[in-house]
């Protein structure tokens, strides 16, 4: 049968060519602008860092009850050891083969340092130049639209409870227009991705039952810099890490003791300069040695997602980026050491004439298949150690150290390691032919996102097939002060969720 | 004549031998501390850094109205062009040929950054262990007596109000014990020095008709570490820079740009990382060229100041320093690069994934005599251009550039040179003999300080000999949390003030 089904797929473009959903899902939402955008602001006015269990509570309380309202009940699914929960729901469809999980994370990035124009957990919708809130917008009257170049400014607008509100917005439209889901449609609403999923690992293997399907569709992240829309078949990983150095144990006058007494901000830019140089090296001993070259494959795809670099660069301020203007989609391709932050006593009016009593550093690590975080914590502690340094765990070893200029005192987030899937599965290929007929444009394909999601659990615990599918704009300021989400992207969100759901099954073919 | 001067001079130590006040002084103040800590205490209660004007105009009245109640006019010196007024004030005394002028400080180092138990402007009386408060001290009764070894604790106490309140209570001391000054003393106390002393040349050029004297005598800076007292003939100049690094003009995710856009707070390590080593090597192209190597002398003289060295490091949780432990008395002597601080991006609970926008680091270079602070800033600014940069003096610049990762934003605090006086000078040896009688003990001679004081303007504007008496302790924590002076050192200060008032001129001799 096998010559049958090939001259099948191959006439499949024109000959079978469903009409796309997209017009109808667009009529729909014209009419309930209102509905969708209050509903959004609702859930963004929840404070979600991880940390605070008490607003985790608020926005479950939220989530559970906006999707009882679609016909879907939410269950709290746990780690024993703790951790915010995650969220999970189902919507079984008689006759499906196919099942499908449908995930987004409702916890978000912390909102210290301030840079917002206005309360993070406030929502409005502003106007946007150069990446800034310009002006505030009015809510749409009800019936009313709003200009989709409009952003919803808010903590997780886009990152991630922007996908939340297409799920149900989706879910709706799918009533209102009479669509039924092809697949079986499980949800799943992690809880403590930007607080690193610590627990995530546990608590996929706790319920594992619940969760087994045939592939995981990942709303999280931003579609292309130049608006295209992408699938991504991959993400790099990541491990956080913090080192700080000390000096004397009280801050010293820096004429009386400044060249004798060491000094910490000077022993932390020496450590930063030699882990990483200005274009991105990672100088750590053997750092690249389990990376791999990029194919030449890799390379002509990071170049054709590479065509806006110029205008990013300008748009930014910027006329050279690292590695002497090296393609982003190359860039990301590869490993990165960021530094996220740096921190030893004061400058500008509040800078005093002394030495400051210790300094730090904030590391991101971003990995690529085959890379340990474990590996990178060792190499990390081999090259500190090879510095003169004595690496300790303990916060409070300095404080009872006689030798305080010698410590490195180092702390992990949680990290994970890379994945990546074939981008000849058949799903991969359904989805992007859905996702052409939804926007009305080819996808480009990423075959590794420079971001990191916590993707290993799920083929770690589950053997998923994890496929993502971002939604928001790629200038979201996620992770960022005045984080926001675009209307447009919104609407494309619902109307891709929508087309997903009513015509996945179709466009996979059954299970065999 | 010469060889019976000679020959007087050599048998003066026992023949001429003067008795010490310094009983009487500490009579009349074990009668009186609490009124003495009472003023302290209501002086110090007033903020005083300097960008604070009416903070500063009420330090001003407290002044003027406790030194009127000495019988002492203190009038406003001010610069044309602005700036904090200095007081002035003059005792003249009947028969006297020689001149001296009494220096202190009444302005105080900003407090931004934390880290005080207490209010940094409510002063109280502290037991200290190893530089912190442990438990407060009531004040004494009226009559009573404090344990010596009590602080004063208060932004200010060390750092240059207590040699003020000290002459305040020398000139009390003075009337209760009958005693004369034998010099026409004149009092100068400014207003901005910890703000760098910014109009300080102008205000002296302005007012140098009545600023003649024969020697200056300045009360800042602590004694030994070891608790010897030190008489000090030169300072170290200073020079504040702060370089700023940027990257793109917003925040960016650190998956999706983290090695492609430029990271400023890895352009500051870099930049720290080539302009000076851990071990306080200075390495910009240039620095040492005008540096004198030090003689022999100097490292005789470093090696009998730094007979503590061992003990301090100890205090401060430290086995080794900068330069392979090399004596810190030697080590000042030379210039130095200090980090004052390094801020980008956000650590510990607040970092997030995100590239900064950019980077400061915040320096002070301590000079010797020759160097020239625009000498300094010209290499400075030399080096970043090596480095890649185009140096800019505006702020904004960043904001309207289009390629911002090669800026470099540079301002300077207004810096000035060193200044060293001869050991041999006859008003040196004067006052080492006064302060050997007063506290009992030979001072150390202290080529040069660590810390800078704006001498040069002195050396400058008027010919000024500057000798500096430090008075309060080494470990006062100045420009730092919990800054304290011990109770002792201000007994100290009140008796050395009495003795030289009192004696100067005998001990010195006439003009001729």
């Amino acid at each position: 049968m096998r010559p049958f089904l090939l001259a099948a797929a191959l006439f499949a473009p024109i000959a079978m060519q469903a009409q796309p959903l997209r017009p109808q899902v667009d009529a729909w939402r014209k009419a309930h602008e209102r509905e969708i955008l209050d509903e959004a602001f609702a859930l963004l006015a929840i404070p979600n860092v991880a940390s605070n269990q008490d607003d985790i509570a608020r926005n479950v309380a939220f989530l559970t009850q906006a999707f009882a309202k679609r016909g879907v009940t939410l269950v709290e699914l746990r780690a024993p050891s703790g951790g915010s929960p995650a969220l999970f729901g189902e919507i079984k469809v008689p006759g499906a083969t196919r099942t499908v999980v449908m995930y987004a994370h409702y916890d978000g990035q912390p909102v210290a340092g301030g840079g917002w124009e206005s309360e993070p957990f406030t929502p409005k919708l502003s106007r946007y130049a150069n990446s800034a809130p310009t002006v505030d917008v009015p809510l749409p009257a009800p019936g009313d639209t709003v200009d989709p170049e409009v952003r919803i400014r808010a903590r997780s607008a886009s990152d991630d409870k922007g996908p939340i509100v297409a799920m149900l917005a989706a879910l709706d439209a799918m009533k209102a227009l009479n669509q039924r889901s092809t697949v079986n449609v499980k949800f799943f609403l992690e809880g403590e991705e930007e607080a690193g999923s610590n627990h995530l690992g546990e608590l996929l293997r706790t319920h594992k039952d619940k969760l087994q399907s045939d592939a995981w569709l990942f709303f999280d992240g931003p579609v292309h810099v130049s608006g295209t829309p992408q699938i991504v078949l991959g993400v790099r990983g990541v491990m956080g890490a913090e080192v700080t150095f000390y000096g004397a144990n009280r801050a010293l006058h820096s004429g009386h003791y400044g060249n004798w007494s060491p000094n910490p901000a000077v022993a932390v830019a020496t450590f930063i300069a030699s882990i990483r140089d200005n274009d991105g090296r990672i100088k750590m001993p053997g750092f690249y040695n389990d990376v791999p070259a990029l194919t030449a494959g890799d390379r002509a795809l990071a170049r054709a997602l590479s065509v806006t670099d110029d205008s990013v660069r300008s748009s930014l301020g910027l006329s050279r980026t690292e590695a002497n203007s090296a393609p982003l989609g190359e860039r990301i391709m590869q490993p990165a050491l960021n530094i996220r932050g740096i921190r030893g006593g004061n400058v500008g009016a509040g800078a005093s004439n002394a030495v400051p009593t210790s300094a730090s550093v904030s590391i991101d690590f971003r990995l690529v298949p085959d890379q340990q975080p474990a590996r990178i914590r060792t190499l990390l502690e081999q090259h500190l150690a090879a510095l003169g340094y004595t690496v300790v765990r303990d916060a409070n070893a300095a404080s009872r150290s006689n030798d305080r200029s010698r410590l490195a005192y180092v702390s992990y987030d949680s990290g994970y390691t890379a994945v990546r899937v074939p981008s000849a599965l058949p799903v991969v290929q359904a989805v992007k032919r859905l996702m052409a007929r939804s926007y009305g444009q080819e996808p480009f394909t990423l075959p590794i996102l420079g971001g990191s999601l916590p993707l290993f659990h799920f083929v770690e615990q589950l053997g998923a097939t994890v496929i993502t599918v971002p939604t928001v704009n790629a200038d979201n300021s996620q992770h960022a002060p005045n984080e926001n989400l675009r209307v447009r992207n919104l609407w494309d969100g619902i109307g891709l969720m929508v087309e997903l759901m009513s015509s996945l099954g179709k466009e996979w073919g059954p299970r065999s």
